[in-house]
């Protein structure tokens, strides 16, 4: 689905993907970033760990948001389709500063949310200020285009990848986790070769990208964002190849940001942001 | 080691770097183009079997270049450093039209071969129009700037990689192998940040850089060459950066080739090649 449109005088709410496996305990910079800007003590968090296929992962960041500040944290979990129809569910969407997706595995979320009253109300809430941040799984179903799966440690393949429709915070960008612990460069290519206007944003393990209202990506914790961005693409040999054919992509643009640096998605520029101020 | 200069009237040999695995019964294109180019029914190989352990690797090659057409295989192995110094072997490099160097470990080529009268022979027999073909840890070697070891799965940081001098046929590339099979982009940007003139070359298994003697990469094979070129390089954090830091590096270009699809070293040109003339 399509971002909601942002109602005037609003502005948008932030939208945070997580590589998987960030700090949950010492140097926990991520998820603490996430609670102040939901309003450190007055925040006001929903988890949805339905992704997950285990019981205590939604107790345990209500436990982790808790003691990061937030003064209520819910888990709302999703068991079936009627679930996200339910009103309940929808007004607490909307009155809560920030939604936070667990990991586990992204069909679940798309089979058991897509389509949803929650869904739309998970849209509308980002575009009138709520932010959203989804950690693995919860990072890939963030977007339009999601990737449903797809291989690890394999070359630019038309089968390397799978994409299905997302939440749909945002349209411009296909996420990627655990990227580079898991070698998947091959298949973010692959996504962008379907349709390169998309951007790829590969998310290392205890790293995020921090997506601001004006569209800007801040990385905060220990690793790296890769931003591929084919916009300047020369040529691909996608239309032609099959299933298990690698793909020839000539003319990407690579970045890869850590803490401080920055790509505006809007622009398409890359910045040094604070490591340049740091240098001089 | 830098390359020797071509004489006046001589063109350089092919340089080949394969990335491991290479296919050598069926659908062998790569050893079977290597056989090609040195001369097919006339060609006369020698293997270096001396980054392996096995202790058949020499003869196992010397019977697949034999059934592939070559009418004198010969296994130059060396077990000191004293052999590298023997003129009989200098002679028979020089009296060879292609040198092929197995898998292993490229510390042993390099301890056991560099700076000897053999070393030197191979860079003076390339400038002089002898083709020099390396797999795995043999490709690796085949440069100036060669990755002795590093880390697989990671994100680019200062300690991910581990550069020595490397054979020097070419002092414009480092090569890394089983690229995305192993994940190495992390290692071979980190590579490139240390400085920025090389370009940066990652071979697939069962994949090779047919380097032509005017500097032309052409891939042969079924998976990809991914060449990272950092000569628009706007912000690198490499300076200031720990051995465990993750490294910024932005403004990147990356092209994937396939078999067809080429690269220029001297321009940085990258050519949709023969890709291109298929689709029109």
């Amino acid at each position: 689905m399509s971002p909601s449109p942002t109602p005037d005088g609003a502005t948008r709410g932030w939208i945070i993907p997580i590589g998987g496996s960030e700090e949950k305990e010492n140097n926990a910079t991520i998820l603490e970033r996430f609670v102040q800007i939901c309003g450190g003590r007055d925040a006001k968090i929903v988890v949805i760990p339905t992704a997950s296929k285990l019981h205590d992962t939604g107790d345990r960041y209500r436990a982790i948001f808790t003691d990061l500040g937030a003064t209520e944290v819910d888990v709302m979990d999703f068991d079936t389709r009627r679930d996200g129809d339910e009103p309940g569910r929808v007004a607490a969407i909307k009155a809560c500063d920030g939604v936070f997706l667990t990991g586990g595995n992204q069909m679940r979320l798309a089979t058991m949310i897509g389509g949803t009253a929650v869904a739309k109300a998970l849209r509308e809430h980002n575009a009138n200020g709520g932010h959203v941040a989804g950690t693995s799984a919860g990072a890939s179903f963030l977007s339009e285009h999601m990737i449903a799966f797809g291989d690890d440690n394999r070359m630019p393949h038309a089968g390397s990848v799978t994409l299905a429709p997302g939440l749909g915070l945002t349209n411009r960008v296909v996420i990627d986790q655990h990227f580079t612990q898991r070698g998947r460069l091959g298949r973010l290519i692959t996504a962008l070769a379907f349709n390169p206007f998309l951007i790829g944003l590969g998310i290392d393990e205890d790293t995020a990208a921090f997506i601001s209202p004006d569209q800007t990506v801040e990385v905060e914790g220990s690793g790296t964002v890769t931003i591929v961005d084919s916009s300047k693409l020369k040529f691909s040999s996608m239309d032609g190849a099959g299933p298990d054919d690698p793909i020839s992509m000539l003319g990407l643009t690579l970045h890869v940001l850590i803490r401080g640096a920055t790509f505006n998605l809007h622009t398409r520029e890359a910045s040094a942001g604070t490591l340049a101020v740091s240098k001089s």
